[in-house]
């Protein structure tokens, strides 16, 4: 039995997908919070690269191709297997067949370095010397500490407070790269003194910590802000996984019936799905989609769709986006990158237009699934790919009472290995669920 | 430029290699202690799994099949990439070409599964109930803990205390894949109890903890020990990484001049060395095969060629090894694994008639080169393969002097993410070199 599918390196995709330019309905655009007048390629090449920008308002190229050095660095890495897992299949004792996507081996550990590398690369090439941002769990700040490294760009890491407690290791793996990493809310911004002005003991946001990163980018020369997730360009880059993993579902001789993704602000999401979509909106084919969120920060399945900003101190655009409100404080769960209140412009269009779905996991679910997981498939799963997994048991257990054979494609996107003070929690039964508060 | 290679499925190597058959001179036989006699099969079947035991004294089979069971584990996470590490080599500006076998990648993130699934297997086809073992760094625990699971056996592991200090992540892993983790030296052992007793604040080494573990094997009824480096049955499985790494080169287009591992009982560097040690006796190769062990525990430059125990206690066969004494107290280094006093049978034999050599560096080196190499190959390296980076740059920097493009080859043999403590002592500058003292 097959276990592992990769693809020859001749056959790694030499384009990125843009399912913008694909949308039956387009996003609505981003709005200057001034004029309300939608923002445009200037306008954001004022934070982002501009060819980020460029890309992030591209409404009408679907395939994008991807930089020959950026090619040169993925090859490094990339394509990562695809799995069938068959003992969780086994373990389950299911009719289902189940496959993953496994991001959680190329370097950092996680799917963050797919964009952070074409991020870096622009930047370089625009004459950029110092690049900033924001993480929660840490995942994309190390990417972005890597890449940076890669490209021989300055890098400053804004860590929410909370993620930095909770995985220590994430910070001392972003110095091992030679980034600056700074606890946030921090003092070292305007966003961030208002917030611990206001709350001494708050925990950090991923709103806020992006406040503080756009913050230093705009009052810094040459320096640009880069993002791991939420914007149209990261789903752009990230679209490099759904299409290798089509061409080697393809080698697996299935195509998936179900495609699921945890979801923070949607990149890992977007980046595995939107590839398979497109075979929904062109070729008939009928692939459910399903993105996984916290329960107790459930934006897809309980946020209003509205205009509402991406950062919790107003500097972004408006977004048009599902949203539980940017001043929305998330609970302490230990998946980091899934704390933040807003769902990303394209995923949120597609949500409303019916082509997929959310579900919310409690926390304890997510830690049996990835313990289950675990012991099973030999990789401990990072807390946010384990609401995946769970959605992905779910829909297992779910095959097996109906007695149908679906295939389900879910995304590994990151491994655990920096989060056992949370498996150490769990294991002592000393984890929690949390609830969703309006805020 | 291609920068990973892997093998299609149907080329995975279905035997493993035991030099031991191929030696000019045989490895001296392991002593029962008490009788001075040449132990026999049925004498370590006591403590191993009777097929462990007897491939330990196999000196006639050159080839020993997978069982298929453990190929189809195998196919998991085998081949693991060969990598050309062009961005090292830019940066050291080397005419070298540097190619690694990447065993990071594979789950639990270090070369130990290669021995623990048939080690594991093994015990469950010979109906034994639970296994048991000694782990420094916590590489080989946590192997042998999903290992156990896979086969449905009980695990308890023996952890060197001053590596659970150094590394408490690698004890949550264990305890998540459901294995019971002891710091060593422990109370719950005569062995643990004696050396509490003369030195209350004893760190713990290899030594111990294998004395611990087999005391448990032998006194627990269907429990059998299992060992991670040192014994020659380990460094036949191991042999997978030299045997994938061969046809690679070969995809590749080269040979390597020179093959690097780091040493602690000769597991990695067996698995690696040994395969392509055989053209070097058959086929007139001259490849230079370099051991790379910590300059605190010098076993092989400083070593001495004799009989001694492979535990503390004294509850092994004696062992005709390079030896710093079985009552050695290795120095608090952070490459837990490399903590052993003395080195395997068939390295050991190897050595001394001058097929191989052993290099030994300082940990600073160590971290300095292991740093390097996150900042361009984008991989945090187990403080235990720094030693291998170490010796590369070493060579690659040789080359650069002498104007030699030699290919040199080195095993990954697991990433560091579970050692970031020792990163950020390094990066802090906390971190020192320990010198060698006789004991």
């Amino acid at each position: 039995m097959t276990k592992r599918f990769f693809l020859p390196e001749s056959e790694l995709p030499r384009q990125w997908y843009n399912i913008q330019a694909d949308m039956p309905t387009k996003p609505l655009p981003p709005l200057n919070p001034a004029t309300r007048e939608p923002v445009t390629v200037d306008d954001l090449s004022h934070i982002f690269a501009h060819e980020c920008a460029k890309q992030e308002l591209d409404t009408t190229h679907a395939w994008i191709d991807i930089p020959e050095p950026v090619y040169e660095m993925y090859k490094y890495y990339r394509s990562t297997p695809l799995v069938r897992a068959y003992a969780l299949e086994q373990y389950l004792d299911t009719p289902a067949h189940i496959y993953f996507k496994n991001e959680s081996v190329s370097p950092l550990g996680s799917h963050k370095l797919n964009s952070a590398l074409p991020q870096c690369y622009y930047c370089k090439q625009e004459g950029v010397t110092n690049v900033t941002t924001e993480t929660g769990a840490g995942q994309w700040g190390a990417a972005l500490s890597y890449a940076a490294k890669v490209y021989g760009l300055e890098c400053a890491v804004y860590q929410v407070k909370v993620s930095m407690q909770q995985k220590p290791y994430r910070s001392s793996i972003m110095r091992t790269f030679g980034a600056a990493v700074i606890g946030s809310p921090s003092m070292s911004t305007r966003a961030g003194k208002d917030i611990i002005t206001r709350d001494p003991s708050h925990p950090g946001s991923l709103g806020t910590a992006i406040s503080e990163a756009i913050e230093l980018a705009t009052t810094t020369p040459n320096c640009k802000y880069t993002l791991g997730s939420v914007l149209n360009h990261v789903a752009i880059h990230q679209s490099i996984i759904g299409l290798e993993a089509e061409k080697q579902m393809q080698m697996a001789g299935e195509y998936p019936d179900i495609v699921i993704a945890c979801f923070g602000g949607g990149s890992n999401f977007g980046g595995l799905a939107f590839p398979f979509m497109r075979h929904n909106l062109f070729d008939g084919k009928h692939t459910q989609f399903i993105a996984a969120e916290p329960d107790s920060c459930p934006k897809l399945t309980r946020g209003e769709f509205r205009y509402d900003f991406g950062d919790s101190a107003g500097y972004t655009p408006l977004l048009p986006m599902y949203t539980l409100g940017h001043d929305f404080k998330p609970a302490n769960i230990h998946a980091g990158g899934l704390r933040y209140h807003g769902a990303g412009v394209i995923v949120s269009q597609l949500l409303k237009d019916g082509y997929m779905q959310g579900v919310d996991i409690p926390q304890l679910e997510t830690f049996e699934a990835a313990t289950l997981f675990a012991r099973t498939e030999g990789i401990i799963p990072a807390p946010e790919s384990a609401h995946a997994i769970a959605a992905t048991i779910r829909e297992a257990k779910r095959c097996k009472e109906a007695g149908e054979q679906k295939t389900i494609l879910f995304n590994l996107s990151g491994h655990g290995l920096i989060d056992m003070t949370a498996y150490d929690q769990y294991n002592n039964g000393d984890l929690v669920n949390y609830s969703y508060h309006k805020s």
